[in-house]
């Protein structure tokens, strides 16, 4: 394993990774940066091609590089330098600049019946991961992220979703609408999840093949999207309560999607 | 209404706030921090009784000081020395010092069937407080917080549970032992929520009045307390998904709950 030591803030992979912090430049080069060993690990598993492995002078005196990362190619940075790079907790060591996987339409239909998670407008770094990792553990088919969405990419966002980002079929750069005639071309229902709904979700039938819509954390969606899904099922929730957060909403949703499908409901 | 200007870092008051992001002066005091007109508001709403209320320097220029805030006396200070005194974001310009409610054992069983949830050992601040939300929003009844478990009074579990620590009741200090000893003495059935049990959550008579136990992050429980439990349940998930996060379990077992225990369901 060749290490090399990197001193200057402006060598040029430095200068590369400070640039993959902006989603202009993660969009531009289609790389993006993974935190941290277990993540990294995570999407070494799942086929993401790494490009670069910087890691921090003391994870690398601490002697517990993991394995997995055993590249022929390391870059060494001082750990003043390496907090620069790194968006969430510094104290993680290692950074991989990463190729984003291509994205494949068809991907996203082909488990069945299908249960697509439509995110509109989704804002928060940690609630697009964590409904990334939730999507992936209800075994949904597939996930599609609206233009207006947090890039998925986002450092905060591959994270959070804990190497679910790395094994769910994704798709991004649709327009909500585009989103809506995409899953209804491959015949699936389209629930949008809002408070207030007449229809609560335990009724809905959700063995059919579904795509479920979640909306902005503040506004939910535009009239306009709520009448373009084929229905809307809500939440049903204490007075006392405000609202409950869009990730949990979208757990909560999917496993009662999983309940119903289970294998003993099968007829 | 009388506004105080504060301008030195050692001025009593101050002191007083930054001693207040420490737990032991919290549990010394019974007093926490407040941040953010929002959660200071449900805290009024809610009867919590306010202390001491103090904003920043640019938060008063914008005038945007809320109606529910226009308390008889507020101190005022340099936004530089206002970020001093937040932990989550020194933007919400404003703070107030509350007293902690009293404690009060019965009120976690005064709904029928009870529904307690039982936070073993959780450490971080943002999944208890996304806990008491999702606990409020279920109707549980309360929840019990054992002796190991972040306090829930600590500013980043106040502003994550978005008032609803306000509203549902709480109990903490007590061990997991003490815990599970306090609901069976109110005759309620004790199921642990763990990975890997071989009764699914949704296979469990929830109807019936029970306590919830969600353990650590990490390390989940130790076997002792799994054998004081009278059972357990679990998440079915992907093959493909290392874990979910633990406020996303208690959410998904709490509103399956909810849909067991709908009124079309009683007889």
């Amino acid at each position: 394993m060749k290490v090399t030591p990197l001193t200057s803030p402006s060598n040029p992979l430095l200068k590369h990774i400070r640039g993959l912090q902006q989603r202009s430049f993660r969009d531009k080069s289609r790389q993006f940066l993974i935190e941290g060993p277990k993540v990294i690990a995570e999407a070494l598993s799942a086929g993401i091609e790494i490009k670069d492995v910087v890691i921090s002078q003391s994870y690398w005196q601490s002697g517990t590089i993991a394995h997995e990362l055993n590249f022929n190619r390391l870059s060494l940075v001082e750990d003043k330098l390496f907090a620069e790079l790194i968006t969430t907790e510094s104290s993680c060591g290692v950074l991989a600049v990463a190729h984003q996987p291509a994205e494949n339409e068809s991907s996203l239909f082909a488990s069945s019946p299908a249960l697509v998670v439509i995110a509109e407008n989704i804002q928060d770094p940690g609630n697009l991961g964590t409904i990334i990792r939730t999507s992936l553990a209800a075994e949904a088919s597939g996930i599609i992220l609206t233009k207006g969405t947090v890039d998925p990419y986002n450092p905060k966002v591959v994270r959070s979703a804990a190497g679910a980002l790395f094994k769910l079929p994704l798709i991004t750069g649709l327009t909500i609408d585009e989103s809506i005639k995409l899953v209804k071309n491959h015949q699936l229902q389209v629930l949008a999840c809002c408070q207030g709904a007449s229809q609560l979700y335990w009724d809905a039938n959700l063995k059919l093949p579904t795509a479920l819509v979640f909306g902005n954390e503040g506004q939910g969606f535009k009239a306009e999207t709520r009448e373009l899904c084929d229905g809307e099922i809500a939440i049903p929730m204490s007075a006392k309560s405000e609202s409950l957060n869009v990730a949990m909403a979208t757990g909560i949703i999917l496993f009662a999607a999983v309940q119903q499908r289970r294998p003993e409901n099968q007829s």
